[in-house]
């Protein structure tokens, strides 16, 4: 069995990143969402170690300094991060792990594991992105202006990720994200043992 | 319309790979053959500019001289290549273009177009290929053993591939090669002119 492939998603607020991860979870059982570590209090129905790793502020901050988070970030006071040994031991078990974070973080990950794959999810145009991030109709001028500029902060890092994947209808999203997934466990990088083992059994066999 | 991408299949004789090749053309419109050029005469039936562009020793030594192959080899004193021309002529009208060669004109056509995407095609077992190399059962002692040393030294070329392709079954092997195919499409790199416009448009709406 091989490693699971690290996949990061990324895009733009408004790009239905959600909905894809929502319902590629549900469609395919070879994937699984990352659990993210976090300071703040549960919530009703919130589970330890399902929705999240709920621990203190002293609790994370060891972790921190142990370098036992990919990333982290703060939120109102709240630390969010992602746990090195919880994403490789899903990995290690074969599962294609999955997260979605913001550029930043996404850089820390593929810094600390370089196989790690970047997608970048859009709409098919910018227009259309501007009616989604406008047209809910329940949000102030304040805050769909604020979406907007960080919209236009998130178009300046798209190059940094591996792959662009335009969300039109969303189950074809849904299905061409996981074809990325899948082909990226094909890599010959990604086979080294497989490759090894083929090489040896075809010098013993045939030399 | 993004430009199509190259792919190079290679793979052990007896991986199964012309079956694959034929059964993605059949199946998947976007996948088109290279043509190659060859100095040998046509056979019944043979169409120039389908089969292959029938060209004599003089015009494929022109080519060769001019850098218009992307790689070539001679068999049987008959020259065989690939025209670059041809190749990206369908690449810019968005084909994905396909071709079947060894790993030394796989090497070559990746120096001379670096996006090309090499995948190598195995069986599941070195058991299995041996199996499959031999028990084709009309061939002489001799025949076997050149394939199997040929296999042998086709092995030792598998790392320099990009993705590495399991035929096990022959339907799901096409699927996975096209997934490949259509995934390499979507990365960051091939959707440059894309990229720079979402960011045109998000710093022309959004600021």
């Amino acid at each position: 069995m091989s490693k699971g492939v690290l996949t990061v998603v990324s895009g733009f607020s408004g790009a239905g990143k959600g909905t894809v991860m929502k319902r590629l979870l549900e469609k395919y059982d070879d994937c699984a969402l990352s659990i993210s570590v976090t300071t703040r209090k549960p919530r009703e129905g919130e589970v330890d170690g399902r929705d999240y790793f709920f621990r203190t502020k002293e609790e994370v901050e060891a972790m921190i300094e142990a370098d036992e988070l990919l990333e982290y970030a703060q939120y109102v006071e709240n630390y969010y991060g992602t746990p090195r040994s919880y994403v490789e031991e899903m990995l290690s078990k074969g599962k294609n792990v999955i997260l979605e974070i913001e550029i930043q973080g996404a850089m820390k990950i593929k810094e600390k594991i370089p196989d790690t794959v970047l997608i970048f999810v859009t709409p098919p145009t910018i227009q259309e992105l501007k009616d989604r991030l406008v047209g809910r109709g329940t949000e102030t001028q304040e805050v769909i202006e604020s979406r907007l500029k960080r919209a236009s902060e998130e178009a300046e890092g798209i190059e940094s990720y591996d792959y662009l994947l335009v969300n039109d209808v969303v189950e074809d999203c849904v299905d061409e994200l996981h074809e990325i997934i899948l082909s990226e466990r094909r890599r010959a990088s990604r086979n080294e043992e497989f490759i090894r083992t083929i090489q040896k059994e075809s010098r013993e066999f045939f030399n």
